[in-house]
């Protein structure tokens, strides 16, 4: 059937002989059929009139859903292009490159069907009502790329009316696997988790993430900053994210000032901000410390700075050991969810989750391999199947 | 990655050993990635960081996204599972298996990539806007098993705000494929189309876009029937789109009454209703009559008893000759318009597709062939070559 291949896909492009720009070409993903249509007979059990069965069946016992339709297998990549990677707020249009990226990145270590979902609102309460609305079709929902601090509130209400997972990747994805990082580093350092004192530079969609699953973790020395200073109580600036914050690190750190000052002695810096850390500042770090400087592309302290103070340096880049990259948690983890019909994602799978991540480095736990590498085929396996339990003991699960 | 497949898929199900179910079993679709992740190489081409080049592009000049997204190739076939083939309203849940038949015909039949969306609401406002949120991830809308009047409205009101093809199946679809079966049979029983009388039962979304387009192509003398009899502009009961199609109608067919009454010396009979015609009712239609009996499963007028009276005889069954079947429409009609890029499906689009239709029966015109079959492969191309000719012709093709 040639003559019904897209047009598009045999023609020429703007930016022929660039090789991102030649692999983009047509897009990055296409529908499948799982069912081989060769004639009338197979048209008539797929189609009319033999779909009518399944549907008036669906319709006396909506549980059946989960057999007979691809919905429990599928996730909407969700965005309204407003925090697009380093680019900011692009558009829902220039968004769906990534979200197709995303979606294959999905199926290939996750074995889940994922859409892209890029919408024509920034409003929260548009977000929202939208994605309620189209929750019949979808197993699940993640949520990618919305700006703070919408992100925080669109994410609460969704979980408040959906019975299904819900997961800002951003938020979360990152979390599992800063999270798993540190904790290797920690071993490696020899240090207690309920001993560390941690900064995180970046008080966005990450930086939140990160303080609460550190918290989980029992990492609670925690120094938060934003482009002001360090979180803290005594601030009148705060949005009620930043405010809850503040109240949950205040336990073990009560200080206050600027990046600087939380740095002194500091055991740990992680940095989801952008921005960079001045020499002379990581230099007052506390002995063998773990820096990972998350930001993309551009590291906030470079790796080769950042060696000459720590011990364990992780990036978010591919070109460095020890990248800190969403593609380890969120296929597993919606993988996992799926396997259980879960009807949410915890902090217990998402623990979990860190926790076997972690545990895969194994004896190969070395400065330079505090996390697996994305293409480790044992990954997606071993996070689905520690989710899937997390979820039973939470119980969250429905199979 | 075998671990990886849904679990689902290996599982036992509740009606397993029905061939329908177990066709269904894990639904009948899946994403596919069209790019390979082999490598870390592989991963900042199609992810981070090569992605970001690709969105800075498009952010600077949408019209890129025809080249580097798969949106130009996707529709979002869009119902709120209120009139969901004969079964009426059994909400989007239980729609999806028909959704997800609709995406796969569109795969196999125009190389489309069709995405079910069942929405939460039937609230016209709320489709309309929730369609419209979505519309940046999608290359075109196919409207499906929205119950009238709504779903005029609703598409309507989307052709006003979007510039990407809006096309509700259930009326064009299925008024293209009459049309095309029609004007075979006037052709064999050597009617002019001017001079043919037309009884469309059924003022439902098919009935009333097979009058129009019926119009469209010049066969003016035509009464609708609904529950109450003849639409006609002395009653007082109809709703806005009836009261358009009595105005319309009324040229030249001025006639009140019953179906009955309407039958009496009817060239043409159009069943789009479910019910039934009584035999003695049929018995008085014009000599060499056509009768087209498209309720599923049970036709108007089984074939049977339609032959007594009737020269053609057609219904919506693949298991009697000349069905008249969507899916000789839409695939085409869709892969046309993307190929050309169109910003909407105009009539005259409709009514090419229809000739195309018509005219590939050629010299195999009998009264048992006024229609191709669904599997004969001439006809996607035929009707995507057609539609998009017709965009060029009335000015909507972008490339």
């Amino acid at each position: 059937m040639s003559e019904l291949e897209p047009a598009v896909q045999s023609g020429g492009h703007p930016f022929a002989g660039d090789p991102v720009f030649d692999l983009h070409v047509g897009g990055k993903m296409a529908i499948e059929s799982s069912v081989e249509l060769a004639g009338a007979d197979e048209l008539s059990l797929a189609y009319t009139p033999g779909v009518a069965r399944v549907c008036t069946a669906i319709a006396e016992n909506p549980e059946l859903t989960q057999h007979y339709t691809w919905v429990p297998n599928t996730v909407a990549v969700v965005t309204d292009g407003t925090a697009v990677l380093g680019l900011g707020d692009i558009g829902p249009a220039a968004a769906m490159p990534v979200m197709e990226g995303k979606a294959i990145l999905f199926k290939q270590f996750g074995g889940v069907d994922a859409i892209p979902i890029c919408l024509d609102t920034t409003d929260t309460e548009e977000i929202i009502e939208t994605v309620v609305r189209l929750a019949p079709s979808f197993g699940g929902i993640n949520l990618e790329d919305i700006s703070a601090p919408r992100c925080f509130e669109i994410e609460d209400r969704l979980k408040e009316r959906l019975d299904i997972p819900i997961f800002h990747d951003d938020q979360h994805g990152t979390a599992v696997v800063a999270l798993a990082a540190l904790k290797n580093a920690l071993k490696l350092t020899g240090r207690e988790p309920g001993e560390t004192r941690v900064v995180i530079s970046g008080a966005g969609a990450a930086g939140v993430a990160i303080a609460k699953i550190l918290i989980g973790a029992g990492i609670t020395d925690i120094a938060v900053i934003d482009r002001r200073g360090i979180v803290s109580s005594d601030r009148s600036d705060l949005t009620p994210v930043k405010r809850q914050l503040a109240e949950i690190t205040a336990d073990r750190n009560s200080r206050t000032g600027s990046l600087a000052d939380a740095m002194k002695g500091a055991d740990v810096y992680l940095g989801v901000s952008g921005g960079t850390v001045p020499e002379e500042v990581v230099a007052t770090m506390a002995p063998d410390a773990i820096i990972f400087a998350m930001a993309n592309p551009t590291p906030e302290v470079h790796p080769d700075v950042a060696h000459k103070y720590a011990r364990v340096v992780a990036t978010g880049r591919s070109d460095f050991p020890n990248q800190i990259n969403n593609v380890l948690a969120f296929p597993g983890i919606f993988r996992g969810a799926f396997d259980v019909r879960a009807t949410a994602i915890t902090e217990g799978m998402k623990l979990a989750a860190a926790d076997a991540l972690a545990e895969l480095v194994g004896d190969a736990l070395a400065e330079d391999m505090v996390i697996p590498g994305p293409f480790d085929p044992r990954v997606g396996p071993a996070v689905s199947a520690a989710v899937a339990e997390a979820a039973r003991r939470d119980g969250v699960a429905r199979a």
